[in-house]
């Protein structure tokens, strides 16, 4: 298997990025097989849809109305006011994905894009993981 | 990995398609390894549930709970009214899962069937990419 | 593939309960690879996500904000009152999750633990399928 890590800057606001063109660039070249891109992080996910057309601000306001990041609400208590959502938002936002790849290329759909979600404030700085398994 | 991509039809209204016989046959006679289900869409996803039991309904109304098909809530505003939440969906339900596979079969418990969710009422064609990668 | 079972009680209540220690065991003395948690239970669902500062109770919470165990919510009306909400459960909070493995050893970030959540109190007895794929 091969692996390697990809360093982002998700900022300190909360975040959707894209990062497609990095796991595209990590696939070619390669045959068959399964890539992994994982993050090693308890208060971020990483999901597949759109991006450029609002649905980034849609899933943060989505996140805001199943978790809201309201002081007094959550049990964890480190952190910036309402930090604690961030660690329940991996239970519904997976920090761990896999994608089928075809020749060298992910066999992603015409709408489909690689993000990180990172709602956290406190943490500007991610890795990520890509791992490609060949078949 | 042996990889091929099945058509389904999920129709104009918000859908749950139990498509388990179809990837219980793409693993026979195939050995030990990882099934990928894998949906290139960016407006539905796949699950692991019971069916037959209320549980389809059950799904789609956590889900319009979650996510309300309202005109004028999501920045999204392309397609159908309400169509924006449907971008939004993937995030929670992601559009990729992996099932082990011993002996050519999957090792689902008695109550789990693998279903596509699709509350796209736009796009009623849909394709499912199943990959095996064998251990 | 290698692929083994391991039994887990989770009691009769709402339950999240760590599996770091297990599944990192498994995956001692093996390369590189991917190691996937499966459970063959339509109740239930594997995250990541941080133990010991109260995400525990956050994360139970957060569920049944989204899908409360209330009697005459859910067309699934087998079990306990408010067991179909535990049904839907799995479309949110997958049973399948997969983790890259670097020299026999898991790549987790320092705060994520591997959890079963639990929240079917009809049940209490789990099994959890780990299998790892050499790559």
């Amino acid at each position: 298997m091969e692996s390697r890590v990809l360093e982002l800057t998700t900022g300190r606001s909360p975040a959707v990025i894209d990062i497609t063109l990095e796991v595209s660039e990590f696939c070619q070249g390669r045959g068959g097989g399964l890539v992994s891109i994982f993050l090693p992080h308890a208060t971020a996910g990483v999901a597949l849809f759109e991006t450029g057309a609002g649905t980034e601000p849609d899933v943060l306001m989505a996140i805001e109305d199943l978790l809201p990041a309201r002081q007094g609400k959550w049990r964890h208590q480190h952190g910036s006011p309402g930090h604690g959502r961030d660690h329940v938002l991996p239970a519904f936002i997976s920090p761990s994905i896999t994608i089928p790849v075809v020749d060298g290329r992910m066999t992603l759909g015409t709408w489909q894009s690689i993000v990180v979600v990172d709602t956290n404030v406190d943490n500007p700085n991610r890795k990520v993981r890509l791992s490609f398994l060949a078949g």
